[in-house]
């Protein structure tokens, strides 16, 4: 019995249709509704990708896979959801009046869960009938591959609304992370956007190309943060001394640079134009979809081998997904 | 033939004894100077965890390990090394006492290496007699698991060091990275500094735990890191469009994160207790022996597991690394 049977996902681009991966892969019968012409052509190219991913990934039988339906209109695609995930352009006005639409036709009780990786969910709310079920869910790209997603109330969301979503994205293999205050980007959007500011710097000063970037990040900490996050990693470089001595003589040392990186770099279309025509030369012998099967692969052989201490002894990340589901699936 | 057959570590802590380990590793003998009453102790426990790392990483038959020779004195241990690593704390006063130790002592043909994270080659040069064949070479914890070196020249420094670095590096299994302009904290610190001050921001202003913030990077973008950087993870991310694609439609959205983002959180007493307190809480049930270990396996897993479409076909990144090190042993 999974915690849910019907979804709705309104917005098919590459996260609305990794939400559509992830969720049929859980044998999740899903409605669509995406004004685009392309839109079914789109979302076909992911659920492909996930496929593939899948028959990898899981060496079991797998569930049997949900159906996707495309809608004429949002309407129609929440009519009989009991989850409905928001996954169109990030522009506030946008979302409330998809709400609108939402509202006019679900069930009362469907959660209505946005993707959004930056608005405030009591912004997206603001103009809610039934504001105590909107949340965000914000999850990562590859949608059906990586676990994390970030739960985020607004002001007006219940904490019944909380607890049901972190049962339901359990019941989807996912590692739900509850940001207890809102914040503008959540938490992982602001290390990244952080990297982003960085290496757009590194780039513009001409220190690195985005392939030395790329390198620096693959080659050294990546692979550090694949399987440990930044404390802990901290935590293990100060050695048996501990955490604070690592922070006081770490912490003075790192004072100096901190300073000079603050500064913003200004958008133009002269950095644009270096960045795009650097990732071209890095990249462009290869298609998107090339790149996609090669990170897939990738994030399979990580999810097959990486075993946490916190997940079960023995446990690989990909079996400590499938417990998650199982667990949330078995009947209470 | 390898590359260099003695090499002298100055330092031996975590960094110093990382150094130890790969070259140890690779045939290489190695004698350490470290003041530290306990240094023999502390480095044996580095290298029982790279033996038991490299046991598992090579499926094949392993180099003839090196020697490792403690020292009384930086001279004794620099007298007949082709490669001298200084790993002393990061004071540039005490590095350049220590390079004036060594060139009283060392060939003048030696090179010089400074695992420094910060600060510029330049500076740590300007004080000595032969500053060409100084070089900063960056490595990352753990050094003997981590291949991303990278390699920064000062104003003195000669291109012919760098060419010889590059080679010993590659000698060694790493994947150099030649920063072309200095600055401080050269990239990869620069990414990380960054990603540490937005983690203070967040437990500081209670968003978040350490372990919040751990798990947002493990299951999410740090699995993505392990094997695609910054640039083309974005790249995969735009789709089709493109890169400048990507980049019109979120350099925008990025704007108002940023500048809040950018202050630079208070030093205090308390935020040191905060953080560590935390840190205790999530990880303190394990020794930093365990935690390791823990690491270790898991980044034996990645390395067997990554495959690059950069490095020849269906190779794997341990593979590629040992690829590296056979071509630059090769007799040319």
């Amino acid at each position: 019995m999974t915690a849910i049977k019907q979804a709705a996902i309104i917005g098919g681009g590459v996260i609305g249709a990794g939400w559509i991966s992830r969720l049929i892969e859980n044998g999740i019968d899903v409605s669509v509704y995406d004004p685009a012409a392309d839109a079914a052509e789109k979302v076909e190219a992911v659920l492909g990708n996930s496929r593939y991913a899948y028959s990898k990934l899981i060496s079991g039988p797998r569930c049997i896979e949900g159906s996707v339906q495309f809608c004429d209109s949002v309407s129609a695609a929440v009519a009989s959801a009991e989850l409905i995930v928001e996954s169109v352009p990030e522009r506030l006005d946008i979302k409330q009046t998809v709400y609108a639409e939402i509202e006019a036709s679900a069930a009362t009780n469907a959660l209505i869960a946005s993707s959004t990786s930056g608005i405030m969910p009591s912004d997206l709310q603001a103009k809610m009938k039934h504001p105590e079920r909107l949340l965000v869910a914000h999850p990562f790209n590859p949608v059906y591959l990586l676990p994390l997603v970030e739960l985020v109330g607004g002001k007006r969301t219940s904490m019944a609304t909380i607890e049901r979503a972190r049962k339901i994205y359990h019941s989807l293999g996912m590692h739900p992370l509850h940001v207890k205050k809102e914040i503008e980007a959540f938490i992982a959007d602001r290390l990244l956007e952080a990297v982003w500011r960085e290496s757009l710097w590194l780039v513009k000063d001409g220190i690195a190309t985005t392939q030395d970037v790329d390198d620096a990040v693959r080659f050294g900490f990546g692979l550090r943060y694949a399987q440990m996050g930044v404390f802990d990693t901290y935590r293990v470089a100060g050695g048996e001394a501990g955490m604070r001595h690592f922070m006081a003589q770490f912490g003075p040392c790192l004072k100096w640079p901190w300073t000079k990186l603050t500064d913003v770099p200004e958008f133009t279309e002269e950095l644009v134009d270096l960045i795009a025509g650097q990732s071209d030369e890095q990249s462009g012998h290869m298609s998107i979809r090339e790149m996609e099967r090669i990170r897939d692969d990738n994030l399979i052989a990580i999810l097959h081998g990486l075993k946490g201490n916190d997940w079960g002894a023995g446990k690989t990340l990909a079996q400590y997904e499938h417990q998650l589901l199982q667990a949330a699936n078995d009947p209470a």
